[in-house]
């Protein structure tokens, strides 16, 4: 079993780690501190696969990926134990964590909820946390995690579909809520239909929202309307199909992350359109500005979103019985998995069965 | 004199045409229309000139410009002639005409006072009237406009320096109102110091932003701080500077329509932070989708205004003692104003003095 540096923390920990930029993963023995006194300690059941994971042990992106890794920030557990002065969680409580388990606490950012945009933000793996050690992810058997970075999972959100809520699901409800694109009547469309993407059509319709899919995929026509409810479905590369819904939405959230004109996307917005970009593209943006100025339209970006809209939005899911469409998989699967997502070949999300598959060699 | 196709209406008027790209100007006889009984009509006694009658008459960004041109859309007057069914205005009430002398009324646009964006708005001078004539703008003795287009200036506000309101005026306020830049202890950047740029100043600082200036061009800054009372001035090149301002501004309003990179400016916005753009940028934007999304930025584009809220910004700018800093020039100037115009040699505005200079040859 290959060393880890992180073998002087006093709790063994165990769980499937890269290595380097192959991106292979492969069992890894390390260790988490001791449960403080504001820590929530839980069995880790599910971890959602997230395309910033593959982005991430594949060093992509300028991610300036750390090695050795464990991924993983769709995670759902169970409580074992809890710090002193923990106040939201008890032992048996089901709990989930995202990309984040610490901030600042004392930044605008921080005091207006939204810890995703903490300067001094830290992720769930890769970072470096408080004590000097290394964040490591939910590919593993146990986390231990500042009860403000947990959020509680109703009764009736199943584990499985509930995990990749806690990133896939916060990223795209959180700009839905932000940029007022959650009002009954609304018509937005939704760009890519993908792990992110098919859960923003489920929970725009849930707001009472009119869904658009836009996809370079003619073939995702059915599974849009069919199984996903989507209003209408627009191919991307359709002139005619485009021209016709010009000028029709209130909205676009765009999950894409590889690149792709967006000018056609700006000309489907109405007056006062918003165009979210949820992606992070490789190549800057190219729109002509004549594009935006005739109709005050904007491109933003969103990125995840705060613990307190997360917990909002896991309620919201539970309310309206939202949860990611998925495909469970043992952990000796995941780099299968994993080369299966770059092609795009899931729908729509691997969840990685940690609880009945992943056991310690030790 | 040259014959116009315009000499079939009943009313003779004169004014300064561009007959062909050169965009020189000169004496021109046209007509205009009878008195509607929804029209107002009133002799010109100023016009500014805006960048954007010099980008027409040069046939300059693609505006398609017909010939003869009258140019003209920052137009203050004195009623001289309303119609049956004017309600707002009587003779010798002081009026205002901007950028646009119709819109259709049964659009979305129009329903929420944007006939700024309304798909047939008919623009000041260029467009094609209801009835089939050509529109004329303000370097011209005589308006005849539709009252829903035009606005009341209060006694309290120079007819002279109110002029270029009714076009950068308005291009200014409205973006500082809707994207929410207004709030008092906000912080707001202006990028650009001249006919829009100095007037975003001054309606910024009497909502109670705090202003900072951002140029190339270190020798304004005496005058922003000094003159206009911003609060600080930047130079777009200084990256010192720049640096040190990182993440300080809650928007930007940027006023330059030469290309310019936008990256440093989105650098300098806070999370959830707006940098609006209203110049006619040739090249497209270049923006790496990175710096949008950890901070949840945007980037938007902003043109004009609607009617009621130019109405608004009218009666604001008289409250608040805000007018255009500018030079009154003869009309036979305005040539040598243009060619100035072009070079930035200017502060602020040129504003026509028609009432006093505008002689009819005939």
């Amino acid at each position: 079993m290959e060393e880890s540096t992180e073998q002087m923390q006093p709790k063994k920990a165990f769980g499937w780690a890269a290595r380097d930029s192959s991106g292979v993963l492969s069992p890894f023995t390390f260790s988490r501190r001791a449960t403080g006194e504001k820590d929530v300690r839980f069995k880790v059941l599910y971890c959602g696969i997230c395309h910033s994971d593959l982005h991430y042990i594949k060093n992509e992106r300028d991610l300036g990926s750390s090695y050795p890794v464990v991924p993983g920030h769709e995670i759902v557990g169970v409580v074992t134990e809890v710090g002193s002065k923990v106040e939201k969680f008890k032992v048996g409580d089901k709990v989930g964590v995202g990309c984040f388990v610490g901030s600042c606490h004392s930044c605008d950012n921080c005091a207006n909820n939204l810890e995703n945009h903490c300067p001094k933000v830290i992720n769930q793996f890769g970072s470096i946390y408080y004590d000097g050690t290394t964040t490591y992810g939910g590919y593993s058997d146990i986390m231990v995690t500042d009860e403000h970075f947990v959020v509680s999972i109703p009764d009736n959100l199943p584990l499985d579909g509930g995990a990749p809520l806690l990133c896939a699901g916060i990223t795209v409800y959180s700009p839905l809520r932000y940029f007022g694109l959650d009002k009954p009547g609304m018509h937005v469309g939704v760009v890519g239909l993908g792990g992110l993407g098919h859960i923003a059509v489920k929970f725009a319709k849930a707001m009472g929202v009119k869904v658009t899919v836009i996809s370079t995929s003619p073939n995702k026509k059915k599974e849009a309307i069919e199984h996903l409810g989507a209003h209408s479905f627009l191919v991307s590369c359709n002139q005619d199909e485009l021209q016709a819904a010009m000028g029709t939405l209130d909205g676009i959230i765009d999950t894409v992350s590889a690149s792709h004109p967006l000018l056609p996307l700006i000309g489907l917005l109405k007056t006062n359109g918003k165009l979210v970009l949820l992606g992070l593209l490789e190549k800057p943006l190219d729109i002509p500005v004549f594009s935006l100025l005739l109709g005050r339209k904007i491109v933003a970006g969103s990125a995840s979103g705060g613990l307190k809209e997360t917990q909002e939005m896991i309620n919201f899911a539970a309310k309206h019985n939202i949860r990611a469409d998925i495909e469970v998989i043992p952990i000796d699967y995941v780099n299968i998995a994993m080369e299966r997502l770059s092609r795009g070949d899931v729908r729509y999300r691997f969840v990685i069965d940690i609880g009945n598959s992943l056991k310690s060699f030790t």
